[in-house]
């Protein structure tokens, strides 16, 4: 009996808003395993925000996701069938086979994880690249000292709760912006930020300026937009902004910032960066992710679409801001 | 015989653009020199983009000036009479006495030069704050390898005329902006830039691409507005910009940066500056343009007013653009 692969493809690029139109379900026969090659029964996939700027053909940091091919994407998963010498039958995996069931490789860019005390949808998250986005941005470019303030934007996501939780842990006061009256008390009650401004209440001015009274000293952007701009009017001389998504501008229009003039009258520095490009962070990274998720100290929460199925709804849902926490999709 | 002082203090603050009517020439008879004090008759004042930041009461980097005080400014001239141990009669000194030709001090922040090499003018040009802030936002933001395009707005200013000799001596392909075909020739024929391009023809998009081909690897900001965002439409990943001034903006509304997102698709760091907060560099950094200057490797030209009543409309030249490299007042 030949198994069947059921995959998600870019059937169409979105010029505004992306819609379940812009996807097809596929479903595809596995070809035998040759020599070499491992296969992967996919257990969970990662929806991300950047997936929004391969969907493109404008200028981003990235090839265009080819139209008819599977959605790129992180998978954690299980090895059920190995021709490879690396890897067994049972072995947890960490991969990029993208929005698909199963995954099949020679092993490149495949990973082996210990799920004894980190769960394997972990890997996709807080021990993934979203938490070493987290780590990134915040031990090297905003750099904290103790004392300092540290805002983050989307801080109910799977990068901003991290951000949040490693400057509270370096001793830094931490606001969090996020959407909603039940994510910013998840964000203060259950991960432990100072604050949390819900910039839905569209008085982000004024609720800044309460939250960081001294101002601000580091930012880790995940918005852009009319966040930013009222971010930049708090930061303190000297602040640093780690720039690492602007879902604001992901549909259609980009949104301007208002008052460039005071990223010179503060002095701040500011960084785009894109995680990928820096794997030299990434063993110590994953290392201090792990031991904190392991020994709870980390904590992070999980949206999970069922079904692949679900998968362009829920990622629909994740540009909207809909998700609370990391947004997955379990594939089993 | 009471020597009388001329000075031009700050009469009223500018809602938009500065108009001769925010300043008041007064005559001040000088007081009897104090023990420990030392008087210099100035022979020029440098006239700077930042005083306009100064003449507003809106966030800066800098306490606003004082109404009714002589205006902020830098100076060099001569000692004349001296109370004070370190210095005599004929000593040449920079210092920061303002928009008037007599300057009293008791010492501090006054500095002895040696005009043997370097003309005494230079001190507030290639020699002074304009060299020091363009070797400090190209050698500690830009820091550009052999090979690099280094682009620079104002090029025919003082800051910007410094910064692509600077880069070209260091192996770059160095292309300025500025405005108007004499500007453009000089910063060219004259400071043997790569290219210039002039923002009046509008066509800056087109004119960057064809006179940086290959993309630009770092920016030194002196307007912002439109030429900022042209610049970062042509930015190479992992591109550097020294935010130094954005005069495009400090008359009035500020001007948006309309792409934000080319920061974050390009993984650009951009930085904002004040050169007086940097003292560090200084004394290497003079050190190196006062031989270039000696060695006549760095150029520079000077725009000269003449007489302190000239100081106002003077600054509001240069506010506008008519001025040609380093602008001056000659106050004897």
């Amino acid at each position: 009996m030949t198994e069947i692969n059921r995959q998600i493809v870019l059937a169409a690029r979105p010029e505004g808003e992306v819609e379940p139109r812009h996807f097809r379900l596929v479903e595809t026969p596995l070809a035998p395993l040759a020599d070499g090659q491992v296969r992967v029964r996919n257990h969970y996939l990662s929806l991300d925000p950047y997936m929004r700027g391969r969907m493109s053909e404008s200028k981003s940091y990235a090839q265009p996701q080819p139209l008819d091919e599977v959605m790129i994407g992180g998978t954690v998963g299980e090895v059920v069938e190995t021709k490879h010498p690396r890897f067994a039958v049972g072995d947890k995996v960490v991969g990029m086979f993208g929005w698909q069931e199963y995954g099949t490789s020679d092993g490149t860019a495949l990973k082996k994880v210990d799920t004894t005390h980190v769960p394997l949808s972990a890997y996709l998250g807080a021990v993934g690249m979203p938490g070493v986005t987290a780590w990134y941005g915040l031990n090297r470019i905003i750099v904290p000292k103790a004392g300092d303030t540290v805002a983050v934007s989307s801080a109910a996501g799977a990068v901003g709760g991290a951000v949040g939780q490693l400057a509270k842990a370096q001793g830094c006061r931490v606001i969090g912006i996020a959407g909603g009256e039940e994510k910013c008390r998840y964000v203060v009650d259950e991960l432990g930020f100072d604050a949390c401004i819900d910039y839905k209440q569209n008085n982000l001015r004024d609720d800044l300026k309460a939250a960081a009274p001294k101002g601000i000293d580091g930012y880790f952007e995940n918005v852009g937009g009319a966040v930013l701009d009222a971010v930049l009017a708090r930061m303190n001389a000297f602040g640093r902004i780690a720039l690492c998504g602007m879902i604001a501008g992901y549909d259609g229009e980009p949104v301007p910032i208002k008052q460039p003039q005071l990223l010179l009258v503060s002095r701040l520095k500011l960084e785009g960066f894109i995680v990928s490009e820096h794997m030299e962070v990434w063993p110590e990274a994953l290392k201090d992710l792990g031991t904190q998720v392991a020994q709870k100290t980390l904590k992070y929460r999980e949206s999970i679409a069922q079904g692949i199925e679900r998968a362009p709804e829920a990622f629909i849902g994740l540009l909207k801001g809909r998700n609370f926490g990391k947004q997955l999709v379990k594939l089993i």
